[in-house]
């Protein structure tokens, strides 16, 4: 950590600095150039709080050169993770593929659904059992029978599950039910919502907030982690930006930085990035290029009817299309694709 | 409500979507022109799946032009609302000042503020009892304990109590101790915890997400008032944009765009929206001059060791330099500032 | 064209409205649902000028059903553009590599680049002789000097060249040497450079404004076509949002938007748009993936030592590297990549 | 200057980096931390490219502790710039308002609201002559037609005038017409035209681009001073964020930020912020309330009939009331108001 004292801090100004940091029990490196002092600081600096430093009358700035994540730093665990949801495994070697509608709507329909993605290709079944909406008078979800419905079809198709939770209360049912749990954009800082999935005995998908960084995300799933949850994978699902002709800013770069920086896998998510559904096919190309781990794409058997996002949801003809055109993408990647 | 077809839907496809819209009991104009067609829907809208309709392959665009949000709708309810908290009011005619520390972290440190913020004319006291920070290693609250303090501190100076709960659980606790209950950026979209604190027998401020559009917070509130409770005040306090110079971006023109679309007060916090000691007393005098009904300011007996958010506090002398120069612009806004 | 009227608006202000387009020579027709009227006007709009019409005080919103540009609307002109540079061509069939060094720094500099990209499979050469920098004090460019080495690269190597201009001073000496013009995204509003160059006798990359929606690229565009000029490609080079992580945002849903809007080509730019050497190679992928007509990346022989823009130039190794990996991703689009 | 090395950089990678910046006649502190090293440039830092530093292998982070900008610096320059527009101020003593058209439309009109501001208090009158517009189709100015009616409404009202320049050919014509020359949003990073100002002999008003950051907006503001010209006050005209119920997000925090790091005078505009003729009053007191110098309103004598940016402009009536209402606050704020 650096400080970077305020211009013109005298003698006694340093002094304080210092012996404020050294009565932490860490080291301090003093230099003083012709404009501004600076200070280092050595040792174990989770002993500091950052905004008391901040706080002080002579202290300008505060750097971090370390994150504040320790659990999902890349730097503590060089290895990639790698984890199995019920047959199919996330991580390096796999590419995996979520596939579903955005809400679960009845048995029927989603059974239709589950064969059809089972048959393209994909490796798991998402499907919306609590939606969170932005006005409360939208459909919510069918919450523990949408749950019931998300079983019977893994267990006639065999496909792993994957659905969102919203509230202690969802993640309590859902781990009855499904193999994995999702955080979604507008929870990833409902920091109580993350410690109940990080007591649960399932992987979690952490979809990245709306308008959160790279940093604020990784710290959110040092949340989940630091209640013992190690299997965790990240889900760029695209940014809130001044762009408004497609939904959000998918924002692929992403995977990269995160790769840099922490060992979880990471899907990208081009359905709701965009909201538009002739884009999600050349984004999930796009987005086995450059190195994500996986996709989650919505599929629907009847788009016009869908209850929840239909713009964006691939008929079974065009994800049948998606993953026929993303075999020769999977392989140059140097994955397989295996439920 | 109006839908634009796609270019070249032929009378086929405008009956295929009249027809759809018919059925729900709804009428509609249809306008040809050289280059497309609209579909004018008039009727009860709350039938109509938006998402459904925008799925459909003759639609291009749903342009809504009634909001989705009712009871926090000023079109059905012109009158401003204002509504008791203890014995302060938060509406039109008065000027609310809420202070205090960011966090609550000992009984004597927040009595001596709270005697502080009375004496230089606060009319409510603020307090955080449970912390969202973005690091799960970061100083939480003192949780229950805090609310105690908050108490006592209230049953000392009279002052009205406001906290942030970040959970059913804190609800539960916090209705025991505080006048009034905070839902903070993060959660905004919390839609379970929306639902609890709607359900709750106290007053709610509802903060602005970091990246909500205007429409996205009063559906928000709407979650809230649904739920039966009418008492909400809004509160902006910056949101994120590209700009780093100060912590968030304060977009005091929201206050004059929720003016138009609510009833609902609008509160103004310049500590969180800025994180700069110096910027809160200039912007305080703004956001009254451009006609807020209120504002939150963080205030420390000592910034330097404030747990959380040292840098945005003011001292003691701070603040009451606010609250002296602010009088003469809450004088000419033709509100009063009283406990 | 879609007029909403206000709220309560009465039979006479619907008559103003109506009076003041018929009058135009337009046609209108008007619905008036329970809540608000609204007027689609058919014909013509070019005569109508829509601030005027958002003056009105009976008009709410004006919803515009068309677009502002003609010549580089793909509704007027649905086949790609496709155009010859020197001997290599720009669309749909070919994948466009530009590649070199930010800025032109030397003249034995440029030719050792000039003839490793060329080797390593570039179909352009890329360097800039007039920087826009942020810094007065920076490095500004070897202006027409730079432009000689430009020409004289070219001529031992064989590959098209292209510079960037920054002022009509700066086009009429780039004519002279280079093959095409590149406005950048400082300039991409600079209108009197656009019809500057639209009068030039070269082709232009048009780069994307930092904060530039689609809809003014495009219209930044035509203001170029409309000059005369139709030998245009655009460039995305990342926008400006809230994440720092990378120097701006890849935005590569954008590609897809445009083919959806324009017939011109569209090069992705990913060394700008992330500023991170190690990004290169993998966006550059993604953006084949996803359907770009070209890449323009940047190289440079000595990356330590550029005086500008160093972090984000490949090193030649890397270059190749990329060109080789990119293969069979240009394979997989369907194109082919020539000088 | 504060270099972060590379993690893992050896005892030769920092002899490397020592060594090429002592090179330079700059001196290096090197502290080694138990994660990183980071070393402390002392010296004229003038002589070093970051980028070229960026690109070292050894180095991670390059930290900047000075600005780049000198002229335009308070620390450089602690007292407030003032300077006088034909018969008024520009400065801390006085609250300027720059009042009158969007677009100059007719000599007529021009005079006729050149009365009414003047008479209702406007200390110079602004009107556009020449208009960047969006697209190429679009009224785009009277050119020197419109400059000439600037001078003769100057020469009837006595006020000083403003109005845009996009070109170094409208400068040419400019400087023979009006008092003051403003770089509009769009051209805040054409340098080359900001040297073209920075040459001429009148004051400018340098309004913000739409996605820059203070620092380049101040860098923007070096490059006009460095030319010579050092009359420059400073524009806040909103910036482009995901918030679109209003055009622009109008910044006021800035005004606050600028004043710390800048001695310029400091402007700002709310017609153009927001484009909601009913938020330019309350906008406008919450501006001088937070230290504005002035104000730039749109005011029309038919708004209605206005040819470009009619929405935001104010009647003479709305003009008048707003500068009535503003009377106290610009006492409040220490200020005169004149001519």
């Amino acid at each position: 950590m650096i400080l970077v004292l305020k211009r013109g801090t005298k003698e006694s100004g340093i002094s304080n600095v210092v012996a404020n940091i050294e009565k932490e029990g860490l080291q301090t490196h003093v230099s003083k150039g012709t404009e501004v002092t600076i200070v280092g600081v050595v040792g174990d600096k989770s002993r500091l709080d950052i905004d008391r430093l901040k706080a002080s009358p002579y202290i300008d700035r505060v750097l971090s050169v370390t994150e504040s994540y320790k659990l999902a730093n890349k730097k503590f665990h060089p290895e990639p993770t790698s984890f199995a949801v019920k047959g199919t495994q996330i991580g390096p070697d796999n590419l995996t593929v979520m596939a579903g509608p955005c809400a679960v709507e009845s048995e029927e329909g989603l059974l239709t659904i589950a064969r059809a993605v089972k048959e393209a290709g994909a490796t798991m079944l998402r499907g919306g059992a609590y939606k969170p909406r932005t006005s409360p008078y939208s459909f919510q979800g069918l919450e523990e029978e949408g749950l019931k419905y998300l079983k019977t079809a893994s267990e006639e198709t065999g496909l792993a599950t994957i659905c969102e939770v919203t509230s202690a209360h969802a993640v309590e049912a859902a781990v009855k039910y499904v193999d994995m749990l999702q955080i979604g954009a507008r929870n990833m800082q409902n920091f109580e919502l993350l410690k109940e999935v990080g007591k649960a005995p399932l992987p979690v998908l952490l979809k990245r907030g709306m308008a959160a960084t790279i940093d604020e995300w990784l710290n959110a799933a040092e949340y989940i982690m630091s209640e013992g949850n190690p299997h965790i994978a990240l889900c760029e699902r695209g940014i809130r930006t001044f762009e408004t002709s497609t939904r959000n800013t998918l924002d692929l770069a992403a995977v990269l930085v995160l790769k840099e920086h922490t060992h979880l896998p990471v899907i990208v998510d081009p359905s709701h990035a965009t909201g538009v559904r002739d884009f999600v096919k050349p984004l999930s190309l796009a987005a086995v290029a450059c190195g994500a781990d996986g996709l989650m794409i919505e599929v629907h058997n009847n788009p016009e009817c869908a209850l929840s996002d239909g713009p964006q949801s691939l008929t079974f003809e065009q994800f049948e299309e998606t993953m026929r055109d993303l075999a020769p993408y999977i392989a140059l990647s140097g994955r397989e694709q295996k439920a």
